[in-house]
């Protein structure tokens, strides 16, 4: 049977900090994960709550990957920064894709370098 | 009204890679997160999912947080890595505390230096 995955993408152009990133991220997971059905949480949960932080250029490549994730009916989540330091306010910075099966979000996210 | 808030601690003395980093501090934000109550959980989402990233410097430091916000009945995750890249398996990487009332919160990681 197959794993449950989820994969965090991030935008590479905006050079943020590590903690910046981080919590991109995380609120990306969060979001993404509320939006699976409950038996992905419970299966992704599990197993480990396999995860994987990929770079994209830009924010065309964001919604790029969001588009072709809805597609397939991947849970999806769009992270917006309230901006309060370092980037504008409403800066898209994350797209959150699963926790799904994992061949179904590498045919999304196969060909994407990691962080 | 109280707002509410996540906390995540990490260890700065593993120096993790930014995509490292990045996938603890995920992984605490979704097991603290599934240990808080429904409450919690709406309302924290609800606010947009305040988030902050802070760091201690050893192992000891996240164990005595932990106790400290397990005392006060707070949600709480502490994360082991599966171990594959950078880090031997099962080191304790993250401390996810939250989501709480940011006041509740305060009194146990109010000292602690962002990341």
């Amino acid at each position: 049977m197959s794993k449950y995955k989820q994969c965090i993408i991030v935008r590479e152009d905006l050079k943020l900090s590590r903690g910046k990133l981080a919590v991109q991220v995380a609120h990306a997971a969060v979001t993404a994960y509320e939006d699976a059905t409950t038996t992905a949480k419970y299966r992704w949960r599990e197993e480990g709550q396999k995860k994987i932080v990929l770079r994209v250029p830009s924010l065309q490549d964001l919604f790029k990957l969001k588009r072709l994730a809805e597609e397939k009916k991947l849970p999806t989540a769009l992270i917006t920064d309230a901006g309060l330091t370092e980037i504008p306010p409403g800066t898209i910075t994350a797209l959150g894709i699963g926790p799904a099966p994992e061949e179904e979000i590498e045919k999304v996210t196969g060909n994407l370098k990691t962080l």
